[in-house]
């Protein structure tokens, strides 16, 4: 289940309760008749040149640009993009409306405009990966976006040009990662968190929903930012108080050193 | 107007002048000459075992997957995908980019990796449901994802896996409603809210922009739980100031007993 | 890169630098092999009444409707829609997945249900205009939606109806920008920012990543507001105390009458 992505040490019961969960929707899955379609949609459209897997399937309206690879046993379904010279590993996974290789973000200020700069890198996809509904990962400025293996993404995430996800890390949906974010393996980011650019993030870090990374975090952990939801009434009040907070403890430091002089 | 749906209590008065204007809209908006097209938009791929109404409309590029049903009077924008087993009421809008049933997040951590719950579910929308472009709905893990009558949704929005949206509520832009959640009737959440895993709110609960849901609300009312945006200076010194907050309450604490001893 | 759209004030010897670069990566993009593809993709649909100059390509699953004006030399890369009557000026790129002019979100409440504000406005895009993969930009409610020359729009942003993004304003992915908003030139915003409707930002007004603005801006400058990230057990005392800061400020109220009577 989608929150999943999100808990931490789950009891090593649980963990196998989960496993074995999963095994028998599979075997169920397996259950169903076969698709009588082709592996390639005849409405889908791949680029001559693009080196596909016999074994790939490509769903109805995809496109495929000149020069991609598929490896094996991996599958787009319908309305997938993946642009020009990007790789997708074996047995990956991507949902309708997902975006490979788009352009990164990138452009020079120059007087009062923005100038683009070419993005000449492409984006390289490991193995087991599973990518969301519409979700988009831009290709490199230079060298390549990088999602490493076992690597799971939900819907609607953002994943910027140059960023490295670590193997086995886990997104929930609305997740936005500027560019050359380096996220390590082994961590989760609940929904909605926003990690900026060029930070690194190390393995088995684990950021809770809607919270933002501003800074580097190099140790393993759990960490938060979030604004506690409350009555509007409440929060209201506590929100004005906020915008004083740093003349609160002036005031508090003020009032220790009346009493204590 | 995007707004309307993030406000509370408007005055009898305002409401049916509001009303009388989207009559008026209505009125206008047949006045274009109807479009020449045929219905089903002869770019569109619909499976043969879908039960689509002959009234529906289904634009260019949409992608009607296995054994869906889709009611009288609805019409699909270009782009939209709808996944095998899904079902959609009667006079119901998709915009384009629209993502039906694509599978919700799930997956059983095993020995550092992740295995893959295959889910099994569908999802169901009811009648006079508008869908923004771009949003995706997952399909349920075991029992369908459903979308009760009435509801609006804006673009970009992502409603997880066995979540149920009650009768009438209305979701502005960006908001994330992760797996499970169960969202009440007639409630608005404003745009770029998140609502976290299995969590109940009940009718009439409204949403504050940006907020994010930690824990059900069951209580109807107005929530809210967003930082003070502020000049960068400031905010700067309160957000440090904010990371001691719990010392300062303990400082204040200190001071009081000293006074009161 | 993407972080640069967030960032204020580069010394001018590092935006000379980057314009150099900028120019150095064009001109090894003009170095690849011409495309031998037509301009207009065979799996394209553009209506017949559509404008498009002879220069403009038009991706493969593209979907351009009635009466839509596309300026010369502009690109429309895969699975892009843009839907009737609306007008794209020359030089721009959009991404794959970007949909132009679906309905703004407009409904007026009525007995407890929402009726449907029929959007008869479109969407005005200028010159040099870049887009983001599945970015969407509604068509306005009576007036157009506009989009100045030279912006710049990441991934997976969300612009409501009747917004006016000025001149030269770039945002990173993931925005969220309500209807009605009145965003000036030269503005950035960072990724996740969310502007509430109908607010107005004048020119060189500059949002960090993630924060909301509530209220309208009317200098320029750089506004900030997002709850720090930190060890969860940390963030939790703070959160809890957060809650209790208006409490907290009458109490050093309390203590400084006392101190001083």
């Amino acid at each position: 289940m989608r929150e999943e992505a999100c808990r931490r040490g789950p009891a090593i019961v649980v963990e196998d309760a989960y496993h074995y969960w999963a095994r028998v929707t599979q075997l169920w899955a397996t259950l169903a008749p076969p698709s009588q379609e082709p592996l390639v949609h005849p409405t889908a459209y791949v680029h001559p040149s693009a080196s596909v897997h016999a074994s790939v399937r490509i769903g109805a309206m995809c496109v495929v640009e000149a020069h991609v690879v598929i490896g094996r046993g991996s599958c787009l379904k319908s309305h997938v993009t993946v642009l020009k010279d990007c790789r997708i590993g074996e047995d990956c996974i991507l949902h309708p409306g997902v975006v490979i290789g788009a352009d990164g973000f990138g452009f020079a200020p120059h007087k009062g405009t923005w100038v683009k700069i070419e993005q000449l890198g492409a984006v390289r996809i490991g193995n087991q990966v599973e990518i969301g509904a519409n979700t988009c990962i831009d290709r490199g400025a230079l060298e390549d976006t990088v999602i490493e293996d076992g690597v799971k993404l939900d819907n609607l995430i953002q994943i910027g040009h140059n960023v490295r996800v670590g193997a086995h890390t886990a997104m929930a949906g609305c997740v936005g990662v500027a560019g050359s974010a380096n996220i390590g393996a082994h961590c989760t980011l609940g929904g909605g968190a926003i990690v900026l650019g060029h930070l690194q993030l190390v393995d088995h870090v684990h950021i809770s929903a809607a919270s933002v990374v501003t800074r580097s975090l190099m140790q393993p952990g759990t960490y938060s930012g979030v604004f506690p939801i409350d009555h509007n009434a409440t929060w209201h009040k506590n929100a004005a108080s906020l915008r004083q907070l740093h003349s609160l403890r002036d005031r508090i430091k003020q009032l220790e050193s009346e009493l204590h002089k």
